[in-house]
């Protein structure tokens, strides 16, 4: 179901119902974008707090725009699942011209991905659903408060400050135009008309004019000021019989800002709904949506990565990644690519058993099958599919099988409050519950080098210790892991004796020397680039998610770290990646620079490019 | 005339002759945003390189999505104009995923304003014609040639580069899809079947290893990777017959790509059709619209303003702004208010005679009259049309009166290639010509004080003296101008003997020493605000903009400078402003940080507001 700002105050009650009557639910985001470009892209060797700075920052700034939900509801008796999915437009829209007004990034591949998948972005702009955090909402009604009291204190609420009042002295050339209007107000408080009087849209000075001169001549006259659609900005004169109405008029209006107030609050209140139910929350490489969701609509999102969990147990105490769950045993050894589509064919086929699941009376758009990926409810309530289908499968494979296993059982208690990490091919998840793994990195090297270097130039380096992983980070440096860990110690004494153009240091002693760079000239032999720091300059990685032989590839700095949408490769269906199949064509890119400059890169050439083996252990 | 994508290469030739067939052009833009929040609000004070400085930094984060270009055609005979208006969605659609991927900031009421005006960005972001500067375009160029080249060397050009093949090593579990897919390409290639086959969207992964499978075994075979609608990817076997006949098919894949990349620079040819006539461009408050048309369509923004000059000079090598003619003896004081719609108004009556427009066979869209202000091709045209109307109006004046004055009279000179500066009340144009107007502002003051004072302790302060012009920058700093400027040495001598909690100095010696920064304890006596940096907190400013009678109003950290869409206060339909009538509502506000945040500023209330009388002369 389709909810827009026109049907959310309808749909409310009966979505915060399905929330609280469900099993679990399954949640979904769509973005502006995924990447700024500027703050480093998410490279294999990233740890935890890494990727939560580098991912944080496109959170800030990128706007989520299609948060989905669905909610399902198991039937033991039937061993199904009753799925409520919705799609929630949300556009922080100012209210009023004292409304915080958002200014957010958008990715122009990202923008035309969505648009591809029949995103409408006039009914986002138009209709979306707006929303304040906790803070903002209480500081917005502490602000109306205060106002109100203020108006109520010093009469007219729309006026000058009566204790301060400063008339402004009329111009010659607009008092004939106040005169007629006062003629004009004058005949309607004799007559019995009892719409108010409308004053056409006319400049604000004018309608300062207006004010005053209305004050002092119709003390009990009540006026407004309106903003209408084309935001053209006209008048209502009311008429009042005494000054007991007068206040009677404003109290009614009083009470009906703070019921727009209250409207402001608007998609929060689902996930506040969320929050309090406590029920499980299903998502798919869920990271950016929990990210997005804590930060539009709970707080900004803080530095530190354990206070981030902190925030993220406050709002989603109970959470579940299924593709961590699709790339954990037992599934993994069945589920070649875990993108959700694919995800969604592999469990269709043996040894798994498609779920139950059918939709509530009035929720049949995904029921024809022919899917709408993309759209936040439909990705939300095909994860939900494949979770329970998971779910299921490890009910089977018990001692005493079942062939309907609910979001409480025991069995998928694992896999509960872990996010999954994208790429980082030796920390497969953050861990919400806890520390984060902490894993040996002694087979990894930092080697910078001349620019002129190509993949086979680190290949021959490395040759004598077996194959490589290469992890590129800038055009002079990057990381290198060993495929035959056994070999670090004697590659590291071996390497750093005979340094000639290059210069190696083990992945531990430049994860804690980060800040200090090696310049070209200290490794040796001078190069004809300086190097730069890093972040700010071309990003190559190299890539290690491509079961079960892993291809190593590169991507370019104005590149998604990650396919639109937010997906891996093997779904590959987005303008955010090379095709290895491109290889030959070397790459001419701009990248957006923090001042909005547009920066050229060198092209990265083919040579930099490299296959190899590795095993799935990796 | 509206024109995307699927039109432009249409109507191209047509646009180009309507260019040079016109006696002057009228264009506008609009665009994402307007203000980004950051880098400090526009005010009345500013140099214009430092206005240049504020407003091309905007101009470099937002976007322009819609370009209006209206040519306007001069019948001596009939005494009139014949218009040719047309709207152009633009739109930095990556062409592949090897284009630049534009980041763009929107701003919320930006883009609430034209969604309110039926701005569709549904066909924007799906229909949006492309563009390259002249610079993107070389580049590319010269790397497709680069690529060609390459692959005219090495054989397949798709496929990995033949002279450092890498095969990957073929999975067991893809042999089978391997080999079915051969059989069905041997099928094919005995076959009749004159189209391509087509193999079904499989992931980069398997599209490598089908190159590198079908490469080996049918070396006659050529492939192509296409990315469909929904930007799956697929791919097209094609048969040859011979080498020869595969060279071929290559070199025709090549001339292809070659037009695309002419398809690319896509509305850039417009604007270089605008700059290779030289004609007369005429604009509204153009300074927005051309730093936009530069920023996108020439170069990035050079940092010095000279250099700016320069390279508007060589786009638009003859410039004229409505907005600085109409608030320009004679036409000024006819013209109350300048904001397009308010400038049509006036001069459809006395003492001005509308100039005769008609439109052009095919342009008859904006016919009736009703308008559709905001549509980029309806303001243009209505700017031309004011233009043409104030031209000939000049031409009665002359002792011997012209009914139709074209644009190449002498007496529209003293108009041309000046920009209209908003607020700025003692320059009211930056000069394209030569250096800008040097000014005294020596009986404007820069005053640091408690964060509680209000309009009325400037005001005390200032008593002696007479009425003042309060120009807020911070919560505790500004800038105050006497009006009767010839007490400024005595005001400056007394004041700056007896400060107490605030520090004075005068506008030169601030503007000299702008990095260094007064403390609030330098001033005296401590205050419990700390000053803090211009740009980086509450900006506050009057307004130097509403005759006859200038209202001086404040604004908010999170507004526009201008009211959506660029146009003065008078217009006041944006959500941009603060009312002057909503003087009794203190503003809760949250402005928007470079890190995305959002950021809570105090309220500023309405004792700062001041309203003062001043001079015309002002």
């Amino acid at each position: 179901m389709e909810i827009t700002r026109h049907t959310f105050y309808e749909e409310l009650d009966n979505i915060i119902k399905a929330i609280n009557e469900s099993s679990f639910l399954a949640i979904d985001g769509e973005f502006t974008g995924l990447d700024t470009g500027e703050s480093g892209h998410p490279a294999p060797f990233d740890t935890p707090m890494e990727r939560y700075s580098k991912i944080k920052n496109g959170a800030s700034e990128f706007l989520l725009v299609q948060f989905g939900l669905c909610a399902f509801k198991a039937d033991a008796e039937k061993q199904r699942y009753e799925a409520k999915p919705y799609s929630f437009y949300v556009f922080p829209k100012p209210h009023d011209r004292h409304s915080p007004d958002r200014r957010f990034l958008c990715q122009s591949s990202s923008i035309d991905f969505l648009i591809s998948q029949g995103f409408d972005f006039n009914k986002l702009f138009k209709e979306g659903i707006p929303y304040l955090t906790p803070d903002q909402e209480s500081k917005a009604r502490a602000e109306l408060e205060r106002k109100h009291e203020e108006a109520n204190k010093g009469g007219n609420s729309e006026g000058s400050n009566s204790s301060k009042k400063i008339l402004v002295p009329v111009p010659e050339d607009q008092k004939t135009f106040l005169n007629n209007l006062c003629d004009k107000i004058k005949e309607y408080l004799e007559g019995e008309d009892p719409e108010p009087l409308v004053i056409p849209p006319c400049n604000a000075f004018q309608r300062k004019l207006i004010y005053q001169t209305v004050e002092e001549r119709f003390p009990l006259v009540h006026l407004e000021t309106k903003t209408g659609q084309k935001k053209e900005r006209y008048m209502l004169v009311n008429r009042t019989k005494d000054e007991e109405e007068r206040q009677k008029k404003q109290m009614n209006k009083q009470a009906l800002e703070k019921m727009e107030l209250d409207i402001q609050v608007g998609f929060s209140k689902v996930i506040r709904a969320i929050a309090d139910s406590g029920k499980l929350v299903v998502g798919h490489n869920m990271f950016l949506d929990v990210i997005h969701a804590i930060n539009q609509f709970q707080c900004p999102l803080p530095d530190d990565l354990e206070d981030f969990k902190t925030v993220v147990k406050s709002v989603f105490p109970r959470l579940l990644d299924t593709k961590l769950m699709a790339s954990t045993q037992p599934f993994q050894e069945y589920i070649k690519y875990s993108a959700l589509d694919e995800l969604r064919l592999a469990l269709q086929s043996s040894p798994f058993h498609p779920a139950k699941v059918v939709t509530a009376d009035g929720f049949t758009r995904y029921d024809d099958g022919a899917g709408a990926f993309h759209e936040a409810g439909y990705d939300a309530f095909v994860t939900g599919c494949c979770f329970a289908t998971m779910a299921n499968y490890l009910g089977k494979l018990q001692a005493t099988p079942e062939n309907f296993t609910l979001p409480s059982s025991q069995l998928i208690q694992p896999f509960i409050n872990k996010l999954f990490l994208m790429r980082i091919a030796d920390i497969p998840y953050l861990n919400l519950d806890g520390p984060d793994l902490e894993v040996s990195r002694d087979h990894v090297f930092h080697i910078t080098f001349p620019k002129e270097w190509r993949i086979s130039d680190l290949q021959s380096l490395f040759q004598p210790y077996g194959n490589i992983q290469i992890s590129w980070l800038t055009d002079t440096t990057c990381y290198v892991a060993l495929y035959k860990k056994e070999n670090a110690k004697i590659a590291m004494k071996a390497l750093s004796q005979d340094m000639g153009t290059y210069h190696i240091v083990s992945y531990a002693f430049h994860h804690r020397n980060k800040n200090l760079r090696w310049t070209a000239a200290s490794a040796g032999t001078p190069v004809s680039s300086p190097i730069t720091p890093l972040g700010k300059r071309k990003f190559v990685q190299s890539d290690g998610d491509v079961p079960p032989l892993k291809v190593k590839r590169h991507s370019l700095p104005n590149e998604s770290f990650q396919p639109i949408p937010e997906e891996d490769e093997s779904l590959d269906h987005s303008t955010g990646k090379i095709d290895i199949n491109d290889t030959t064509e070397s790459n001419h890119n701009i990248s957006h620079c923090s001042d909005g400059h547009s920066k050229e890169v060198d092209p990265v050439t083919e040579e930099k490019e490299k296959l190899f083996e590795e095993s799935d252990a990796w």
